[in-house]
């Protein structure tokens, strides 16, 4: 954008383009994106005076192929601002910048309209139309059909001798409205600044997580009350169920030996019994720290066996990396200096003041950086020559930011496919930064967003406000939240938040137990009762399922969804509808027919009744064009949840009873 | 913010500091203040965990000195927004940064309050103390006395003899806690990003303007109704009068040699007749062209003059910078390349189809752009060099804003102290980015900013959202404007818009006729019937001041409290507060102690019934921490407006008559 008469370089070129996005700090970090997503693209771009100008959207991908995308402005509301879609396929760092350019037969078309019908200054207007005209069949880039239709135009501009009208008429041409607008005459070209965006594979942004303990799978009580545990081969069996469910990722807690000193025991207790088998991510014992498997779940063998069954039944595993250790740590004799050893020659244990986590010493980064940092990172490497592609890291924001960024930068450029899920419940500006840091995933607090205005708000921030950078992954409970909302709204909570969290966005998660839906709290804590942090816990999947009382149906179907609906595995394709009641939230997602694999559009309504305890009647109001329809459209909608069909329109009554079926999901039929 | 230990450089240093403000685009353009200007400074700054952190603003003057200035948390809305404001006094290029630290012993404080009292850890703990107050101690940089206390709290919190409560007293010494807080004990800086901010001269971002057509100052009728113009002999006398209602600065509309071709008659008929002086905007004729002054008003030593009698007034005078021309300028014949031929060999002149503009043709940038910015920038320089310091540019919008980039920098480099102001009408970004190109002032929507919900969006957008770079001068009406509420709202309007455009905002102007109530639009315009651009028009200021019906006493009052509220002299400082009525806007500026040349803090609360039809009553709701005030303070505000004094607090009764006085100009007593 240099002006290139002088030797002052301004910031504007001869047409201003100014904030592109996505951008994430002005550019300081690059824009996300997933293999597969379709990006929303836009810029700031005027001229001065009244003359028009057109905008390109330049893409470079990874391997240097530049494609241009036309852009459009983007409405009466947000005048000089212009948008394109565009579908980003290619893993890898894309650039993008955007060229303007004065179009000069769309102004010129602009005021030939306005004076020929009124008779002013006709001969001269039509010469400048012919001028136009040459320029853009003199332009031996042009196909030669093409070239021919505009030497054409241009004669008919200069018959002096025909009626204004003819003229016109041939100035109005389909034919010559359509090469004006592909390959427009243009001058003024004009480029903005490059801006950088990582395309990361589909699965670190889409994707249906489940949570399970391997340990409780198969796990047995003796007749002395110790325990058999479960173990990788155990677990194993499991796997076919989960991917029968139609999740794609089965996500871990810490596989490592625990320690014993300070194990805590049943529901936090400071204390454990003999035949308690303590936090999984109270990690390290003698049996090994981070690259060691606790004996009880197997070998190295059988976590191998274990991720190949995986594999078989089409699942990815992802791991938990939590870097803490127990006092019993391996690093705790041999790199004391990566903990904070206190005056009196102890180490730090966690803490909250008052209250104490003995069994926890959190890491000191600012002792040996170099050395723990290169620990961390041989550890992670160690994992991913297993086959581990995905981390779900605990608690990142105890570390040092920087340190993620190196590690995540780190890693990826050896290993692009490695995706970090970051498990912080922290304030914005530390929820958004980690992931500007690198993380591909992160939680959010969509557990404790649950009436209508609140996920409205949320469903915005997650779907545009920080999508360039940010991706949530809509977990509807964890071992350590079971929310008020899931206590005590009984079974239609469960189907309420599964609902949302499966449709709203593309990732979503559920931890093992949901499907039964458990919702004891242990009291005064937002957390399960018998918490399986503390204990062995095996559940009868098969019976729940057999006597009904099973979500575990219902998950599938929502899966299904997401599996038959491309609209749905989007991000930035949410569009939130009015409704006339309180409680009952509406959206929509769309993906247009060029974007898909099929070729066909998809459009997806989402009407949730989230007040699990009542029956709600109401209108929905429908913007029809955020599903790629005409206004005014009518059109057939199918329930996915319970295959009933209704004729919809831009004005709809619903009938939602939290106690029958909270929420419709509705494919729209397109109209013939 | 380079990470030393690895080839690798992220953008994140230690302890994250992100999005630094003001900045503007990402810090692609400098942002903006004005000498004397107050400026707050924001960064996000936190790190990982619960350890405290500090921030310091560091400011570099343009002459390279670097002060710091400690950061606050801006509150619990705004978590990990730090913030402070500055006092820019010295013109020229400043840089700025953010430094961030860990606070060692805010941090170890935070956590011996909490588990000394309840007996935990306490040997360790001020052992841990005692480390931090050593490090302090041995800060050969410190003050001697000041290591004397740090070493002597280090010997009493290593008093294991001593009871917990008399070392923890120690430690919470009001002289420790001041050391602590000065010249805190700190480890793991981190530096952020630097960014500019150009300060400007105060008279950029601060002023009372005037405009009036010299022509018409002294302007006669003679018996065969032709006229005898007024010149700048005449117009001079008008100065002092000026000057006395206490502006600061007196606009001119184009003093150039005007075309006679399609000259515009009265209220813009399209014929002039022989005694029609024709617009000034229509510049150009056998005389002369930008760089000439109109025969009629005087010759170059004509214009010294007016220029040293408005100097001696304390009057700055600003010209015009209209870059077109009549058909009948100089540029036509010599350089025809300047403007846009047309295929008849025509010179196309101005439109908006179908509407013509004969007498006007536009300048074409894109034909000789080196010539014809060179000539601008001769007849710029030319201007200087008589003494004009200040130029108000006609429709900026319609020449390429890479132009007045180059421009305004060019000639800044060489007179810093040239302001350009833009008159431009247009969208929100084109009026943003003229701003963002350099220009020092700008016109706004504010004429058309009415009611009491309009008005509080627009002060929130200029005095926060843009003021990083865009100065709103808030003209109350201009040749161009006459609005509806003055056209029908009554001498109460008059008073009610000027009294929010002198306080509401540091730059206000005035065109002259309004202080005599002119309000007689041309029919279906929203414009002065016998519009002064096409007509002389004096005006008898003496007889309507005589007869009482003048505003200037009003308006020298406003500038009176401008001249007195260094408050109302800045921008940024602006806070809306509530009412219980729909029409009673309410507002405070407010100006620290420490910023003000007394030493004494200033508050103004402005309370304007912005109906001018009506007597209001209703309740008034401050924040008195707005105004420096403590909360439940009473104090008491004397009306700069009519002398009144009341006792106010955070809730009051107001009454507002349009009829007599629709607005109140608060002083605050500060409570002794």
């Amino acid at each position: 954008m240099a002006n290139d008469t002088d030797a002052f370089t301004g910031v504007l070129g001869r047409i201003p383009l100014l904030e592109p996005s996505p951008e994430v700090d002005g550019g300081l970090f690059p824009a996300k994106a997933f293999a597969g997503e379709v990006v929303p693209f836009e810029i700031t771009a005027f001229r001065e005076g009244h003359d028009l100008i057109g905008v390109d959207l330049l893409l470079r991908s990874p391997t240097g192929e530049e494609t241009a995308h036309r852009m459009h402005p983007l409405g009466l509301e947000r005048p000089d601002r212009w948008g394109t879609l565009a579908l980003l396929e290619a893993e890898g760092e894309w650039r993008f910048r955007m060229q303007a350019w004065a179009d000069e037969w769309a102004t010129w078309k602009a005021v030939a309209d306005k004076k020929i019908p009124v008779g002013v200054d006709v001969s001269v207007i039509f010469q400048e139309g012919a001028i136009i005209a040459e320029r853009g069949a003199a332009d031996s880039r042009r196909p030669k059909a093409e070239r021919r239709v505009l030497s054409d135009l241009a004669g008919m501009l200069r018959e002096e001798a025909a009626p204004p009208e003819a003229r016109m008429a041939a100035a109005s041409e389909p034919r010559v409205a359509q090469i004006m607008t592909e390959r427009p005459v243009v001058s003024l070209q004009t480029l903005s600044h490059t801006r950088r965006i990582v395309v990361e594979r589909t699965r670190a942004g889409v994707g249906a997580w489940y949570e399970f303990f391997p340990r409780s799978i198969g796990a047995k009580r003796r007749a002395d009350g110790s325990w058999e545990s479960g173990t990788f081969r155990t677990a194993a069996l499991r796997l076919p169920e989960v991917a029968a469910m139609g999740f794609d990722v089965v996500y871990l807690p810490p596989i490592h030996p625990i320690g014993s000193s300070y194990r805590k025991g049943p529901n936090n207790a400071l204390t454990a019994g003999p035949n308690d088998p303590g936090s999984p991510w109270a990690i390290g014992s003698a049996d090994g720290g981070h690259d060691a498997i606790h004996p009880d779940l197997g070998t190295v063998e059988d976590f191998r066996n274990f991720l190949g069954k995986a594999e078989l039944s089409g699942l990815e595993v992802a791991l938990d990396l939590a870097l803490q250790a127990s006092p019993d740590h391996p690093w705790v004799t041999s790199h004391p200096e990566w903990f904070t050893t206190l005056p009196d020659g102890t180490i730090a244990y966690a803490e909250n003041p008052p209250k104490k986590y003995q069994d926890i010493y959190p890491l000191n980064f600012d002792n040996d950086y170099d050395g723990l940092r290169a620990e961390i990172r041989r550890i992670v490497e160690y994992w991913i020559g297993l086959g581990i592609r995905i981390f779900r890291v605990d608690n990142p924001h105890t570390k040092p930011l920087q340190f993620w960024e190196w590690l995540i930068h780190d890693v990826n450029a050896q290993h692009p496919e490695v995706v970090f899920l970051a498990e912080a419940f922290s304030r914005p500006a530390v929820m958004q930064t980690l992931a500007k840091a690198g993380f591909q995933q992160s939680y959010s607090y969509f557990t404790w967003r649950n009436t209508k205005t609140e996920l409205e708000e949320f469903l915005t921030t997650i779907s545009q406000d920080w999508a360039p950078f940010y991706r949530a992954n809509l977990f509807v409970n964890t071992p350590d939240i079971l929310t008020e909302y899931l206590q005590f709204g009984g079974r239609p909570a469960f189907k309420i938040r599964a609902a949302i969290a499966a449709t709203a966005g593309p990732l979503w998660g559920v931890y093992s137990g949901y499907e039964l839906y458990e919702s004891v709290a242990r009291p005064g804590a937002e957390e399960y009762i018998d918490n399986e942090k503390y204990e062995y816990k095996p559940r009868d999947f098969a019976r729940a399922a057999a006597s009904g009382d099973s979500l575990a149906p219902y998950l599938t179907m929502l899966n299904q969804a997401r599996n038959a609906h491309p609209a749905l595995r989007q991000l930035r394709n949410l569009t939130l509808h009015g409704s006339e009641d309180d409680a009952v939230l509406v959206y929509s997602k769309h993906l247009d027919g060029r974007f898909s694999r099929s070729g066909k559009s998809d459009a997806v309504i989402v009407v949730a009744n989230v007040d699990p305890h009542s029956v709600r009647e109401t209108i929905v109001h429908l913007d029809v064009t955020a599903l790629g329809l005409e206004p005014g459209a009518e059109f057939e909608v199918r329930d996915l949840v319970t295959g009933q069909r209704w004729n919809w329109s831009a004005r709809n009554y619903v009938r939602l009873d939290s106690f029958y079926e909270p929420v419709h999901i509705l494919h729209v039929k397109e109209p013939s």
